[in-house]
């Protein structure tokens, strides 16, 4: 269990988000990448309206931000790369293997990540927008043809280099775990039983129950649940 | 001049592009990168349709891929944080500077780039499309929310992170010069000479004028120009 109040590594949270983004969140995958590393970590929990100041550690306003008194970083796939250059069990060691999964931790953000975004954004932020629903068709097509091609690289094999977890299958199953709303991963079922592999690690199950019970204790008194 | 047909280091990229892609194709990071680093490369140049075997390099089909005989790696991203471990001028070798420099690759193409494509995805791919002129005026500002993030995180700084250009300025440069079609950069005159200051860079000048002269090499004959 490696929340501990006096650890070195700080990572910020959300207090409380609403109900369609628990369990997504990107602290997440920090929280998951601490696990499998094995490193004791604490949370600055942020109300979700932040201070002006957060700014100046997060230009986007968002979280994580991650500091161990070495560095003080932001976004998520920096934070996840270091923590697995900490870990071995996160990041191969040789060139190849390390830059192979360092590329599908850039792959999941910036070749899957915004089309699966444009869906979410569409479904839970304008589902009452008309441009939404003229959309949404093909905004799912891309997102589709996205887990298509990374379908189509899995193949039969268990991660994405093949039998090793890395900060690149984590990033990855993070990312899929977006369109948990949806049957559009479900469609595709090495990458369904991708994400459900990833999801089943004892890592990541610490990792989303923590975030969950911070959202449960800061659940907000007198509003419809 | 870094263009060497036999050098270790192989990038692919395309033959020839339409107008509206030529001086932004992703192998220009790659190459701009290996410019500022001192390296030579060679170029693979594919045609627009890829051979079906190019997948199993590139999952997504797109480019650069890159090899030098030690890792074979897609995604602009990885390949431009390659490179600069090769090269302390492009990523600092301390912990703080290195982590805060690939942060910044990391928020270009995940914090920044979604928000730019989606408008110019709206200009060029869909503009008859009535959904996308619905949604134009709300992808604007959202792209235009971004940019204040960067304008104000930048400051009068001349880097992201101070006097020093690393692989994180490269690739924001790279990213709001998709917004070239626009005037959204330079409603932000801090970001507009941070952009200038970067293509000001001899590095940059040769990367675009080698991508530009490849397509007027292979100018499709017999077409409008």
């Amino acid at each position: 269990m490696p929340i501990n109040p006096n650890a070195e590594i700080e990572i910020t949270a959300f207090a409380w988000v609403p109900e369609f983004a628990q369990g997504v969140v990107r602290d997440l995958r920090a929280r998951w990448a601490l696990e499998e590393a094995g490193l004791d970590y604490r949370v600055r929990l942020l109300a979700q309206q932040r201070p002006l100041e957060y700014l100046k550690e997060h230009p986007f306003d968002q979280v994580p931000c991650f500091n161990d008194g070495t560095v003080r970083i932001f976004e998520s796939g920096a934070i996840i790369q270091y923590i697995g250059e900490k870990s071995e069990a996160l990041l191969p060691r040789d060139p190849q293997g390390r830059y192979r999964a360092i590329q599908w931790t850039y792959a999941a953000l910036n070749s899957v990540e915004p089309a699966i975004f444009n869906v979410l954004a569409i479904d839970i932020f304008y589902p009452d927008q008309e441009w939404a629903k003229l959309r949404r068709p093909s905004a799912v097509d891309f997102a589709k043809l996205k887990l298509k091609r990374v379908s189509d690289w899995l193949g039969d094999k268990q991660w994405l280099e093949g039998d090793r977890f890395t900060i690149g299958d984590l990033m990855m199953v993070t990312t899929l775990r977006f369109l948990r709303h949806t049957d559009l991963v479900a469609q595709f079922p090495n990458l369904d039983a991708f994400v459900k592999r990833g999801e089943a690690r004892p890592a990541f199950q610490r990792a989303l129950q923590d975030q969950l019970a911070t959202f449960r204790e800061h659940e907000p008194q007198g509003e419809p649940a």
